[in-house]
């Protein structure tokens, strides 16, 4: 195609003030031709398992050489890492390296990894500001690695992927009894809860559309949610209200309220802490 | 101009998780030259009438050819059609057929519609999936066609326009006592409420500015506002705080609160079961 | 380069309903090569001081020819001006003259003024609608303007820079006892306060990072805060929930709480009356 990369940004700073504009300015200023899309920009506050997950979900939609840039950065100007990663199928992304890339190296894989250098890869003028490297490190850099200013080894020094900070990440498992993973992530708006498990260990378990299944939902060794459910096709083949077992969009296993809101009706959150169990009833 | 269409894109998908993301993903696969706009994503959860009032109030503000995704769809993944619509003046929406063309139907007018083939119009590798498809269908089908990789004929067969799904819409009217109609709309941020009824139909009443006018709001038989408004120019031409009758961007009358939250301060809502009257005091 | 300048909007409109969607689509009617980007649409409703500080905040990272958008107009269709700006520095402002030129005018510099005559540039049609001076006016205008249909002297008759309506500004001031500011702005995601002491006066005063400065916070002749706070580089180099003072991203003074929330958490607000204080310990 020979066209420079698209950038798709996701933080935490929302467009509530003018942070969003000032980090876009940076990158039409570099490369007036750069094409830049919203990932997000209302990922929760400091939560980097979010960031991770979110890249997760959408990279693969996007053209190969696509640069994403992610700043969800509690620890701005401190010690942690700032990266830009190459993945094993032509992706890249610029991030603090806090643990936003968990789910890109166990899911896609990173083939490379860079340690940007601020010596020159950091926008002019800005050496006495550590707060805003969206702005002034992660944006510019990535606008100048898309522009073909950079090249991705000129970013800076690479180091080993093995060193790439990850989040505990813990797998599905199954046996004769039961199908069991966590709720790894939520739909914010509407309120689903998406598991771990992929669709393909409840067609091994032997669930299929239409079986009513006893989930059950713990955290802190209490039961938060236990019910008798139906596993379906999607949310209108229950009546409004009633929740129900579906396949989401990353053919992983959900659970929501038909036009409810699964997450507040029972408090529920998500992460390692949050056990959910499928059992034929 | 022999440039590709515009695709405007709206939703009650939010940006908070990534959903989004990965549509505009998809378009950008299927081609790269296609220009993407945020129509807005923040419709209101499942409200179908909102989103075909959006389609109305901002469709003729754009190029001729421009394509309108919309997806507000609690009915995913059952037995509602999914369509690519054609208005007589020659804009395209692509979406859900569930009451979202009521006002485009009602007040533009639909030359041609088809039910979307799934068989040719879904994105690959996502047959699994049911709940995704503003992704995997609407935002796909609707990228082919701007790209121009199909025709408009071939998102599917042709069905009848008097098959569409319309929500039961209601006419002002006026007699030699009072101008009728309903309140149609909200503006969800600033509060102010929109009416059915036309400027046109005020002047006819004999309204003009700087009358003060006896307006009765009631539902389910209850009066909910009742009092006597200055019909004004603008908000700014009453104190604040005060409510104030105006002439809308659509040229249908409406009523706010100036600098206030009119909505939400008499606890109003929209739709047939919200009427309201204008009188001269 | 020889490209049509970008076009930046900010507003307090949201994307809740069809306002924006309708002002880009003129935009896009005038001239499909423009490009727009949103600054922000989430300003707070009929706050102008946050407009003002807003273009300020982001204008000098776009390119210099870019056009800024920007409409929060509690006085739309009332007597306030429409107008054009050029500042010193070859940026452009197409805005109600109601006080959100105020920091570009100090700060920045504005170069020339024009008043928009809506003769020639109000969109066709729309000349019975006064609410809606941002699609109908300043988008529209300014579209004309990037695409070149209109020269800026086109764009209506000029007055004097010295008639631009401002809001007033307080600045900084130290003596040998202490710096002494206001909390001009919020972040109001996170909720740091941003004061208008710039770093250079805290370097002059002799505080540098490590320092424990006493910080006095008043409103209306009572404190709202005040407390020994440490002066650091950044957020992570003090406790998750405490008090940094750090140097933000337009290198002025703030204060928050890391990963928390400083303005919620004491009640703060900005402008004239939020007094700020800075003495050695």
């Amino acid at each position: 195609m020979g066209r420079k990369p698209i950038l798709v940004f996701q933080t935490d700073f929302t467009y509530r003030e003018g942070a969003v504009c000032a980090m876009y300015g940076v990158v039409k200023t570099v490369d007036r031709d750069l094409e830049i899309f919203d990932g997000s920009h209302e990922l929760p506050k400091f939560d980097v398992w979010s960031a991770s997950y979110r890249l997760y979900q959408s990279m693969e939609f996007w053209p190969k050489d696509t640069i994403f840039v992610s700043v969800v950065d509690p620890g701005v100007g401190t010690g942690r890492r700032a990266c830009a990663a190459r993945t094993v199928n032509g992706y890249t992304v610029v991030t603090p390296d806090n643990g936003s890339l968990t789910h890109t190296a166990t899911k896609i894989g990173i083939a490379e990894i860079r340690e940007i250098d601020e010596r020159i890869n950091r926008l002019e003028g800005t050496r006495g500001v550590s707060v805003f490297h969206g702005r002034d490190l992660f944006g510019y850099c990535a606008a100048r690695l898309a522009s073909g200013i950079i090249t991705f080894k000129e970013t800076g020094p690479a180091y080993s992927v093995d060193e790439i900070k990850r989040l505990p990440i813990i797998e599905p498992s199954m046996d004769s009894r039961a199908v069991r993973g966590i709720l790894e992530i939520d739909d914010p708006n509407f309120g689903n809860m998406w598991t771990n498990i992929p669709l393909a260990m409840f067609t091994k378990a032997g669930f299929s559309y239409g079986d009513m299944l006893h989930v059950t939902i713990r955290h802190g060794g209490q039961a938060a949610f236990e019910e008798a459910v139906p596993f379906a096709r999607s949310f209108g083949y229950v009546e409004k209200g009633r929740p129900v077992i579906y396949n989401n969009e990353l053919m992983n296993i959900a659970i929501a309220l038909a036009e409810g809101n699964f997450s507040s009706a029972y408090s529920l959150g998500y992460g390692a802490g949050w056990e959910v169990e499928f059992a034929s009833t």
